[in-house]
């Protein structure tokens, strides 16, 4: 038997000037692919060089958290961007930590939408275009990070990005393979034994036990881990460990 | 006698959002470098999209108008920026920028410090080795454009930086070739026929007449045309004009 | 027969900082209550005390115009604010607005939501019990402006605060009273003279042509007038006149 | 022998949307006046509304911090804002306060600047007096705090505002009785039992041993306690048993 390879990725450089939220280079022991920042949620132009620098030391994989222009908000509120002026946005947020990536002599080598964008794209098509058409506008093709299943992999499939699909251990799932959304009765998992063993199912049997009890199968190149609350480290740690004693290879995607 | 050749820059792109400030198209038939708002003091994403690609399609050169992050100020009010924060928000704005002028086919060609910045690094080694900083960050060791005798002049040329000088055809200048303080009895030359005038002796000899009236030598590759006044598209028209009239060459500087 | 008082309004100091949209002094000659920007989608703090200045020397009314927080899109993309934050954010406005209406000699009188956030509440019962929240926060059971049968007008009644219905000339409406949505076909009333047939049938007749080209009423005690496109002062003009001329009382609202 | 009565005063609501960076409410339990962020520097409007409910809860003062308008530098970079501007932004800051003061059932009582623009007032008269015009702007003549012998202070007593000094335990002084320069050496005090001790002797000896081991008067009517930074409630705490147990009345300046 073949154990799948499996990347890391989690948000990093979520501070803005004197606010840090994130512990970066903590994170970044542990993760393959480090979702930057890019100022428009978080991310001063400070903290996005340095973060590219010590993600290029370690090896990790440089991606632009691409986000709406929300700094009160950080992101997570829904916002009806016109199309044209959300593919701007996406393309400037790219280019802007493609500077911070070459000058620590690497580069972005993928996008992920952040928070309020994350959840809009999986169904709106207009906004999902405009994702990508920003993506494109950036060049090199980028892959794209999403879920499986979602209107943003799907229309950047179309237009020929390569697409990334990731899952949640920490997230209740439907029968149907989708996220329970948050709010709902058990839509998150806090238990870090059950987070730690179902990062290990996702990786190693592409499975995940949803939450009516039926195991579905959930297929992701990529976890998403969470830096961003008290044990987050820590528990990413565990995951890391677990996932490599299984036998896993944790690595950032090519 | 051999005219030499001259560069006419001005700042495009300087609304924000809903706001509009710059008529770009009307400048961009006259000048021959675009300085782009690249969002600190103005510049929505859109636009910068838009300008660059309507100077890519006429042959202007795309340079980045690099600014204190200020737009309630319009970057026009100095501020003690941190060098490490002031040269990555240079960095930062001059990636963002080239996304789009890439995507028009161009590149940015060139770095211009915008209003109270501009000002600065005139005298501050600081702030002008920090702007030099992000240029080099940003790669491709870009021209600055600048004041001839400026701190920042000299900090990028000792950083192995091509530098443009320019001047102004519509501000006075000192027996020393500086300019007269803005504020100062005389400081800003109104009368259009005049500015003409002083642009041709500029591009053609080298010279201006300065406040005391003695002549005085101005070694200028670029002349530097505003966009934001009533009559101003009209008046650069009127300069390029004169400039052919007598036989100078009008184009970018290489 | 008696006719109607009505009072006219338009929106205020929407520059900010360098940008200038409104040409607040001729508008103020004009309008009997002005909706004042707050800082949120436009109006610097400068701007803000010159119009409440200029506004009281001319016993115009001044209201709050209370928006998302939303510069670069100028309040006019739909945010998901939670309710709490919003009903803060729109107190916060009030509050700044009112230093500056004291210091003029005059006071906030009313409150009007801009752009996105206006039509939001129209349907949106969260985020209009939320700007009511916000209104309340403010205390002196502040009146607010807005669209008949709107969940933000039946949201402030039911709270205990007065309620002030409006009108647009310069838009098509159904047979049910409500706006045809911009975008769809004659949605927007172009022509100068139908703005002004309609002004004054709305304040005279308690009525207009709706699309269908039936007759239907419209209850409004207010006019809004739109200051922020060429023509627009010599419209709002031409209506006043004409409301003047039919022996309507043009007047404040109480 | 009577002790003087002491103030202690902190800065609160320092987070901005998702970040936070004070601890609010232990420290309500500790000062007697709250320097409450306005939102130029830090403080969203819910943050700002929920720290008046809970200083109003513990008969906590609170005061308007105001500041520059800059999120990215916290308010810690000099800006050269025109006075008339600065003067606006100053009264707008405090009105957005008053509000969630007023909804608390307290009132905004006294106006502090934060960060660079505490610095600058030092010495910068035009810009000292753009902050009492401000305050002035915002009515109700409000006492001011700041440094003895500042320009601010002076020019607040000229236009007739109740001014009330500070010291800082945690500083170094001059002989002069000034602040020594961060960066210099010897400029922070770090040792927690020098800064209650220090405490004590500036509440009720109106002295504290200066740089050079001179003993020098410092007259200050409210202790600065700092809240950013890890053990400074702890050390807030140590300081206000320490002057309870030498007999000072702790309690809010009138």
């Amino acid at each position: 038997m073949t154990w799948a390879s499996i990347d890391l990725n989690a948000d990093l450089g979520e501070g803005f000037g004197r606010w840090r939220l994130t512990d970066d280079d903590e994170l970044l022991s542990v993760v393959t692919s480090a979702n930057v920042a890019c100022g428009f949620h978080a991310g001063d132009a400070a903290t996005m060089r340095r973060v590219c620098e010590r993600a290029a030391e370690r090896g990790v994989r440089v991606g632009a958290q691409v986000s709406y222009r929300d700094l009160a908000g950080f992101g997570r509120r829904a916002m009806d961007v016109p199309p044209a002026e959300l593919a701007a946005e996406v393309a400037y947020q790219i280019g802007a930590l493609e500077v911070f990536a070459r000058a620590a002599g690497t580069r972005v080598s993928y996008v992920k939408p952040h928070g309020a964008l994350y959840n809009r794209v999986v169904h709106d098509a207009e906004q999902a275009g405009a994702v990508v058409e920003g993506v494109l506008l950036a060049g090199d093709r980028l892959p794209v990070l999403g879920l499986p299943g979602s209107r943003f992999l799907e229309t950047a499939e179309r237009a020929g990005l390569p697409v990334v699909t990731e899952a949640f251990a920490d997230r209740a799932y439907t029968d149907e393979g989708t996220l329970v959304p948050r709010g709902a009765d058990g839509a998150v998992v806090t238990d870090a034994d059950a987070v730690v063993a179902r990062s290990v199912g996702l990786a190693t049997d592409g499975a995940v036990t949803a939450l009516s009890g039926r195991r579905i199968a959930v297929r992701a190149r990529s976890l998403c881990l969470h830096g961003d609350t008290p044990g987050a480290v820590e528990l990413a740690r565990r995951v890391r460990a677990a996932l490599e004693a299984k036998g896993a290879r944790v690595e950032a995607f090519t």
